[in-house]
């Protein structure tokens, strides 16, 4: 069992790095708030009396070494939110991580085979298009041109960043790793099943699959006093059209289908000029891959439709692509038996979040918990765990690592 | 006749003054290439001979005394652009004048009113919902708090603007006067009429009535995966459906109504994030109020009906409404008179921009004369007028001006 107020000191102590007054938190990758949690993280790690160590990419390590020598046992999850995002997504997983660590190496005996926790530097592609940046460098997935190429909204190359938090990207691939054979990622649910059915924590069977879309219209500016109606290539009125057909699609497809546009920029900006240009996203999501190709076909043949019909022209990008992943049953199962033990109601279901478990699990064995979010709410200043749920979570996540390290 | 050729390069000089290299001229009040082009204009104004004054809300006038004490003939436009605009939008009709009085002066005799040109502060609210800044201004219609109340997008208030570029907001109601009771305004049309007639000059009978409105969408910011769609309050989901209303109920309406969004922000505008709020304008035109009137009832009847259907909050205000005015009859014939002077064509029209005019002549009389926009493009960096037309406009003005000043 961990310790209910440890955690929750933890999650306050984190929860105020990159807090905005607007509400939320905004910590993305290589940002000062972004250094300063990860040291904060270091430090607890230390506390705890685990071995520091962070790796070229920013990825934080806790180490406690086992008595053989065989493949480590790994758990964690990210440290980077959202704009305006919450105070668990992320967050929790890497404090239950080690305030799990401190209830077992409390338990008594040293593990049979080495554990670490990771704190994972980037998760949310919420300033470069990174996808998963600390998992897939610790997997040697990382392109050589890649920190280079990937650019946030003001120009800043990723590479750029990370030298402005001390790191150097000539040094990135020494963060790939070969020794990890073992994933355990807990995180908040983001959804509501949990909550609506009171049940204490979720095994995760499929993480839910997903693309990003780019998409362009190009129209024309023109006076907004001085245009006729039937004069004008409004490329807004043509994307507002297309944002209600990606809407459309999802809810054609049925649940679990979502499908999301969540920037929209309209160019030039102002209110008395036609929009000569829009650009938005779309987050398409499902858990079967074919479902979601056909979900984006029908997108992409819907705004063709619109521009044609408006008379303007429309690009579409994928930008990511992270295809769905089903869960090992093994450590499932030890999840499962892991709650039973600490006589805990779980149930399995799917993930409509993206998360680290998804990459991490196409190389190692990977498993995911799951602990209730008020209201289901997520990416959001709203986003709520209870103490109570978190630390049942911790404690749950404390005995699987029990089961698999020192039995 | 003015000199074609000087008119061209004063409006090739003050075209550089907030080029951007992407295209278009970003020239707001109250910024540096805003005083920049100010003190360009007035070196333009003493080259031509007039004794030049700026006051104190930074208008710029060029004067050629009159021989007898009576009320000041003025003529004249604006020097503020929108953003990404063209050079022609407002400049023209300053530089214009300029070389008109050149040519009245040139043509011999002492006139025998004071004859001035204004190059004024402010025109289209782009930075500020300033309303005519300028015009009213000079008409003494500026409440007293309004400089502190007006704030630009990055939370500047206009008072702070001004001082920046060295004007002092408290003797801004210095800026009155009373002297002055005919305004003359050279200005593109910013349509398709005279260019598709193959008209040399449009004489303006109404000027549009219109109001701008800032539409507020509150809905729910949640997780783009983990959010199903059936249990969302897509702020943005909810403004597309409105949006696309803005433009049905100008088609509804008929021409030559018009309808436009031109500014839409999402927040907290992330790709995974549902939007939690959507703002965005509505610029709405009809030449009659009550039409007007019932546009803009008809958009919020049509919004509000979105916002229930949707289960968001929607707030409609009204930002700026100008009435519709129809120009002094008796001006229309003297510019009449000039075109055929000139031996030119010339036609009535309406103009779906707004003017300074609009509101000049609510306290003067006041009339307008237009020359054909290339395609009738405007607002856009595509804005255009030939040297010839903008030279022939500039030459009706000058006999009109020499018809009421000299004659
Ligand atoms: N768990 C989570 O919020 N992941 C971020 C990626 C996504 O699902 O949008
Ligand atoms: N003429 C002109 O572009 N005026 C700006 C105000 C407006 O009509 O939008």
């Amino acid at each position: 069992r961990v310790d209910e107020a440890r955690l929750t000191s933890l999650v306050e102590q984190l929860g105020r790095v990159g807090a905005q007054s607007s509400g939320g938190i905004i910590r993305p990758l290589y940002s000062p708030p972004w250094r300063e949690a990860q040291d904060m993280v270091a430090t607890m790690m230390s506390d705890a009396g685990l071995s520091v160590r962070e790796d070229a990419v920013g990825n934080v390590f806790g180490r406690l070494a086992g008595d053989t020598a065989g493949p480590v046992l790994l758990t964690g999850s990210h440290i980077d939110t959202v704009v305006h995002g919450g105070a668990y997504d992320g967050a929790l997983g890497v404090l239950s991580a080690i305030v799990a660590l401190e209830a077992c190496a409390a338990a008594g005996g040293t593990p049979r085979r080495t554990v670490e926790v990771v704190s994972l530097c980037e998760e949310e592609s919420s300033r470069f298009h990174a996808n998963y940046f600390g998992t897939r460098s610790i997997l040697g997935l990382v392109a050589e041109n890649e920190p280079e190429l990937l650019v946030d909204p003001d120009g800043v190359t990723l590479a750029e960043a990370a030298r402005s938090v001390g790191l150097d990207p000539a040094r990135f691939s020494d963060a790939r790793r070969d020794d990890i054979d073992t994933f355990l990622e807990l995180h908040i649910e983001q959804g509501r099943t949990l909550v609506d059915a009171a049940i204490d924590v979720g095994v995760v069977d499929v993480i839910t699959g997903f693309m990003w879309l780019e998409v362009v219209v190009d129209g024309r500016t023109d006076h907004a006093g001085a245009t006729a109606m039937t004069n004008r290539q409004d490329a807004l009125q043509a994307a507002a059209r297309m944002i209600t057909a990606v809407e459309g699609v999802a809810l054609a497809e049925g649940h679990p289908a979502v499908a999301t546009t969540g920037v929209v920029r309209v160019h030039p900006g102002g209110a008395n000029i036609v929009p000569g240009r829009v650009e938005f996203t779309i987050d398409v999501r499902h858990p079967e891959l074919d479902v979601l190709d056909q979900m984006v076909a029908a997108m992409r043949e819907q705004c063709a439709a619109v521009a044609t019909d408006r008379g303007v022209q429309v690009d579409l990008q994928v930008v990511k692509k992270t295809p769905p992943h089903t869960l090992d049953a093994g450590l499932r199962a030890v999840l499962q038996q892991a709650a039973d033990t600490c006589g805990l109601t779980w149930r399995e279901l799917p993930s409509g979040a993206g998360h680290d478990s998804q990459t991490m699990g196409t190389h190692v064995k990977a498993a995911m918990l799951f602990v209730p979010s008020v209201d289901g709410r997520s990416h959001s200043p709203a986003e709520y765990s209870t103490p109570h749920d978190c630390a049942q979570g911790a404690s749950v996540l404390a005995t699987a690592v029990r089961l698999l390290a020192w039995a």
